[in-house]
């Protein structure tokens, strides 16, 4: 894909920097090519549901991480990306030490970009997909929003 | 509703205990009925996206507990909650101290249950609400799974 | 709810009446107020699945016909509604005679509106959910889009 | 993906000569394998929304059936079918004289099947696609549904 802003990889760190929420659960960013957004997770206690699986509120919030940012590699200096909605179907039970997230832009539009992502482990060389999701994200035109960091 | 289980409110409150993830967000449960669950969160710096507003993945993992809790109330003793899928809808930016979460089963099945969520804040007296969800929640027989804190 | 166009309700029948769709299904309007539209099915043969009941494509085809045409009551002259994503959710197969549909605004923005709908019939006096939906609806501005009939 | 019915062909051809809306609509199936079966539809003007594109309820209703029929050839002799929920993006207009669709199984298990479907048509040597959609469906156990053609 092609990039809207020549400064994309400065502007998603930015925003990534901002975000306090993907630090605290300890998502790391591995890649940030035009239109995909990698990442790593190590299972951590906090992570945990009542049986010990990685909860799918962990799954969920990462599943949004990546798209979101994918979204934000396909967008003007400055504009805003904001979750209109999304969906997420779980494949199988997150039991792994650690995780892989990858989330990519499908179609970029003006007003919106669909975007999808996949949470997968490895067991062996076997991949195991734990959730994939699809994602609407609104591209805001800057200036239209004020939050504390924009 | 009627629960499936005399003991169900012992049961729920020890999934409930075992669920790391919500102590770790820091989201407290207010109430649990029969087929319906509230809590509150104290907005926290941690909880922040990029723009300082509530994180689309707190809001969506906030969605997944308390439907999932609300699913919980509505199962025979020992039978496991999956989370299928959950489709949440943003419609307002969270920006406030203090959000209020309920999550409620719209149809308790023998496989799987459907269940529904708000998050809102109060802006004055006004109600406003930051997403709605939908989920489809399996129902799975006791000893069909296994993991840690079965 | 307040429409945005003082011929709404003009504008709406001449949108139901160039959607050829809703006719071949059999799908009548019954009221049309601002931010809410209810209709009636007949059931056919025609929309019969492979078991005789109501097929799932004819529930989601008149829940993507009653939100839009809710939000069409909801946006200014000559502005254009487009189906963004639906997802719907079937709760109770649909065996009946006759089905009844009704789709609202949920939320009415600038860029889009959030809808709901409900497919449901009557057992006596007891109302049966077929299916529910939420679905994100874009409003584009008059002049964005080119269609045969606009 | 391996069938789970020797018969599997048979089992889905009845189901699909069953089926008397993707008749109505007229959906060709043009091939049918192990978790995948694809059609297409030839657009008539009983197909149009108020544009004169193709409406979102017959691509919403394809989706349903590509993929529906695809989960079938991956179940038991007499087991069923049915869909949980749907969600279907739409990611262009449909604005074309013949379409396609694909639907294929992603994940199948025992008590549900994850699937996914594509409806696209052709610019030149361009596919342009309408719409994604990402679905659950139940397998229940021979005997639990009682229909007219069971």
């Amino acid at each position: 894909m092609t990039p809207r802003n020549n400064k994309w990889r400065e502007y998603v760190s930015y925003k990534m920097d901002r975000n306090k929420f993907h630090k605290m659960l300890g998502l790391e960013f591995v890649s940030i090519e035009p239109g995909e957004v990698t990442g790593e997770l190590v299972f951590q206690e906090m992570h945990e549901q009542q049986n010990g699986y990685l909860h799918g509120g962990v799954t969920s919030a990462i599943c949004d991480m990546v798209s979101g940012f994918a979204a934000y590699t396909m967008v003007e200096q400055d504009q805003q990306v904001f979750t209109v909605e999304c969906k997420v179907s779980y494949y199988n039970p997150g039991i792994s030490d650690k995780f892989y997230a990858r989330g990519w832009v499908e179609k970029a539009g003006k007003r919106f970009h669909f975007c999808a992502s996949e949470i997968y482990y490895l067991k062996g060389e076997e991949k195991i997909t734990v959730a994939k999701s699809s994602t609407t994200m609104a591209v805001i035109e800057a200036g239209v929003v004020k939050g504390k960091h924009l």
